[in-house]
Parts: C-alpha cells; structure tokens; sequence
C-alpha cells in the first residue's frame, strides 16, 4: 500500500486514529481534527514557539533508519529547542510532505515514532498538515510554556560566567560516521528538557543554547547573541565513555567529531555562581561539565588549529 | 545570487534583518533569532494553532507567480484557519526548504511577502527553520489566540442552523483555471480575520469553517465533525460580479466553480438565531448570504448531479 493507495484524508484519519488512542492530555482544550487546535496556559506561563525540518537525503534516508525512528528523532530535535529555553513541553503539530509513491508504512511509521515520542515527552500531536512533493519530508513546530521572565535566551553570557555542557558530545556524530560505513547504528537522542527546567529555576544561569550544529558552531551563537567570547579547554569536553576507540575503529577523529559533530542535543549554558559541579550536576539531574569561561574579548579561543580538524567553514 | 551563495546562515540573516525592519509587535516577548520564540496570552485567552504547507508544482509555480504573492497567500491561507476558529492572530513560524540552486531572489520574495503579510494581518514573522530540499515548500504554523469557551470549532451545528457564507465563491477557482490556460492573474485572498472575531462574539452561531477545499468538500468535513446533513440551494451560492460571463471565456463551468473551487478562504458557518443577513451582514462586516440549512439526515442535498460537475471524489 502507498499513499496514493489512501489518499490525503485516509492518512489524515490513520492520523488521528493514532493520535486519539494515545488518550488525552492536559492543557489540551482542543486536539487534533478542527481548523486549529486550543491549548491553554497556565497563568504566569509564556508561550514558547520553535519549528525544524528534517528532509529526506538531507537529515534521514529510508534505507539506513526506520521511519519510526525518524519520526521520533524529528520530535526530540524540535523538544531539544524548548529545552534549551528552559520550557516545559506542551504540545507539537506535524507537516508531512510525501511523493504518493510512499509506503503507507513509511508514513504511519513516522507518525508512530512522533506519538512515541509524545507520549514520553508529554507533547501530544495537536495537528498537522499533509501535503504532495517530490521528496519526503517532516516539519514539527512545537509549543511550550515557561515562567514568565524564567525563559533561558542565548543572549545572556557575561564575561566571566563558566561554560558547561551536559551530557558527552560526539557520539551522535560517530553513530552517523559508523552508518555512512555501513554500519546499523540506532540514534535516539534524548532532549535534556528536566535539566532545561532546572537551569529556568537556578539563579545564575546566564545564557543556554543546544548542541544541534556542534559545539564550536553553537557556542558560536551564544557568543554572538551575548556579545563575548570564549576560552574553551577542548581536552575537558566530556565524550561517551570508549569514545577515542570507537572511533580509531571507525577512522573518525574523536576530537573533531566532540568539537564539531551535531545532533547530541545537549545543554550548553553558562554560570555565574560559584556552585559545585557536583552540586550542579545533582540540581540538574544529569552529568555536567565545566569546559571553558565567557571572556570579553570576542572570539573562540583554545581551539586547536583548524587545519588539524577541518571545521574550515567556521 | 543563489542560495548556495549566501548559505543557511547567510538567508537566516537576511530574514533576521527583513522582520527587524518590520518592528516590534504586541504579545512577542522574544521574537526570531533564540531556540525558540516567546509569546505573551491575554489572561483568559485560549491558543489557537494551526500550520499548513505550500509545495512548488503542487500549491504554486514560479513561472505564473510572483514570490512575494506566494509568500502572502501561504499566510492568508494559514490565518484563514485561525479566522475560522474565532480566533486573533498572535505571530507566525516558518519552515522555508529549498534547493541551493534556488535565486535568492525568489527565497526573499516569499519572505518579504510573509513579512508583507504579517504587518497587514498583525502576525509577526517570530521565528523559522531553513533547510536544503529538492524542491520549495513553505510551512508555516500560525498562532492566535481566543477567549476562553468562544473559539468556533467544525463540530457544532445542529438541525435546524441556517448556513451562511460570507463573500463570494469561485473567483479564485476561476483565476487558477485562466492561469492554466496563460493568463497573468493576481491571487491575493484575504482570511476573514474580523468576520471570525465579530462570529465568535456573536450569539447562536453553530459550527464554522473556512472554505479552502470547496464548499462541497468543507462542508462535508463540518457536517461529518457535526454529525448531521444539509440541504443546500446551489442558486444561492454567492458568486462574485459577472462571475458568469468570465467562466464562459475561460471555458470553465461556473457552477462546479462556486460549488466545488477552493481557496476562496471564505468562511462557512451555522446560525441557529433569527437574525436576518442585513443584520447579520453589520456585524460581521462583510457580504453574508444564507444557502440552506442543516438537517438530522446525514448527507449533503441540493447539489446537482455528480455526473453534471464532474467532482466524482466527493
């Protein structure tokens, strides 16, 4: 069976069929199937509005992942956004682009995968859109709230402030270099959206983005948002454990791929108080650590040559 | 100058600078350029969300339309779905995929006419995602927000209601069909922003929808969500001036046009009060006309023979 075999509202129904068994969720007034779906707010909370794209050949292809996967990863990555503004999840709406040549199975899977991922992350699939193309793609936009005033931005950093991260960095990007080997690698990233709630109530934080371009091209962000610079130790950004390994086996460079490789979705965020990492690490219930400080001087520093890396484009 | 010219960062900076220009908006606490956008709800104000895409070859072609036009119409056809909800725009995300060959020009004309529209129809363009694609799509998620208990949904009418539509039907219907044949046509709709507002104050009013698929295919998503029938007078479907005389030079059926032609992004609703339409008409301010009335009996009747319109999908 292919979408064409359905048509736009037998996939819309399978949709809402899949979304309605997932039950019903709180702050939702009105959920998938009208013009627009109705959310409401706790009082005190401001909205928080994000959206990304994953496109086929692009950031997923059929053949090395499992639509349910896919659908799954999308709705992580969009969360990861809420996370990095210290926003509690409230709901997501889909847009599927897809050629009517597509295997039903590869649409439902990816709608599976999004209501996986919804019921884990309380973000119910409030609505969405399907529509003809080429190529298959998916756009989430999802909603969030924070506590007035609490929300993290990128533009926060004082020189000064300590860098952290959470988490290890590159093993999302060794799972891809293993895969475009040939390798069957399972990625199932995980958006720190407890720890983005904790910073949002710590005093101190001074600006938090996610890793999804890198490390180097997203503090690079937070930088310029901020206006600082930064001095980073690259030998104390935290890598999976095996991680120089894994990668000899994989002919990776492990300090390119935990400077410079995306996806991770972890944490990056700077401090101004003294807290222990120890102590950090238990508010925020996740590993953290400290990799560099906010200077006032503009600019990146303790990079090693970028010859060595081949991060030539930053 | 091409896409690849400037790069992802290079077009986010331009759109940055683009929506800047435009100013600052009432309701945006953080507008493009963090993870994620804050937004600021009217206590008592429920949000409304709704996203929708527009694909090229499929919903626009850049040989018979300027990208400016397509940028505007991809948000009139989003607000169209808040207007039918009773609901007042708050802001605007939007997911632009393209390939690198893409002109520049084109990818700054669709957002200089999102940016275009959203100072028209008070939606300010608060953040987006840009991605590589074989093809151009454009999604955008539209945020409103309503009063508590008074948003319109589909799901309301009951026997009785006499239905209404404002406007006039088919003229958009009728441009696609001209611009099939090589005429140069300008395609600008409006949503019936303020129309939805004055409905949802409005006492009686049954079940509402916006007329983007055809009348026949919308009504039946209302009548199904309302879980009654209806008797329509297919001779009381407003057509716009001399609606007849231009189909009979385009070579298109004027009726199948009125009954079955979309994107008019009119809105279709139910009353179950006595008001008469001059009165009707005053409040909502906009040209209403009555063209039948929901029955208990599932179904649609009125219409004219399958056979003689040619819509055999509904």
């Amino acid at each position: 069976m292919r979408l064409r075999d359905v048509g736009e509202f037998g996939l819309i129904e399978r949709i809402e069929r899949a979304v309605r068994r997932s039950g019903r969720a709180r702050g939702v007034v009105l959920g998938i199937g009208d013009d627009a779906a109705l959310l409401r707010l706790r009082a005190g909370d401001d909205l928080a509005v994000s959206t990304d794209a994953l496109v086929e050949d692009v950031h997923f292809r059929f053949a090395s992942e499992a639509p349910r996967s896919i659908g799954r990863r999308a709705l992580a990555a969009a969360l990861s956004d809420l996370a990095a503004m210290g926003a509690r999840p409230l709901a997501v709406v889909a847009a599927l682009a897809a050629p009517p040549t597509l295997p039903l199975a590869h649409a439902e899977g990816i709608v599976r995968g999004i209501v996986d991922g919804a019921r884990r992350w309380d973000a119910p699939l409030v609505g969405g859109n399907v529509a003809r193309a080429k190529q298959t793609s998916l756009t989430l936009t999802v909603l969030g709230a924070v506590r007035r005033g609490r929300a993290l931005t990128r533009a926060g950093a004082r020189p000064g402030d300590r860098i952290f991260v959470t988490g290890t960095l590159g093993g999302a990007a060794l799972a891809v270099a293993r895969a475009a080997r040939g390798a069957r690698v399972r990625i199932a990233p995980e958006p720190r959206l407890a720890a983005g709630l904790a910073l949002a109530r710590l005093l101190g934080v001074g600006a938090c983005i996610d890793v999804s371009d890198g490390l180097v091209a997203d503090l690079g962000h937070l930088l310029r948002a901020s206006r600082v610079g930064a001095q980073i130790d690259p030998a104390r950004v935290p890598r999976p454990a095996g991680f120089a390994a894994a990668c000899r086996r994989a002919g990776a460079d492990p300090e390119r791929l935990a400077l410079a490789g995306g996806e991770d979705y972890e944490l990056l965020f700077t401090l101004r108080s003294r807290l222990a990492p120890a102590a950090l690490q238990r508010r925020l219930g996740v590993r953290v650590a400290e990799i560099g400080a906010i200077t006032r001087v503009r600019g990146l520093r303790g990079l090693p040559a970028a010859g060595q890396t081949g991060w030539t484009h930053f």
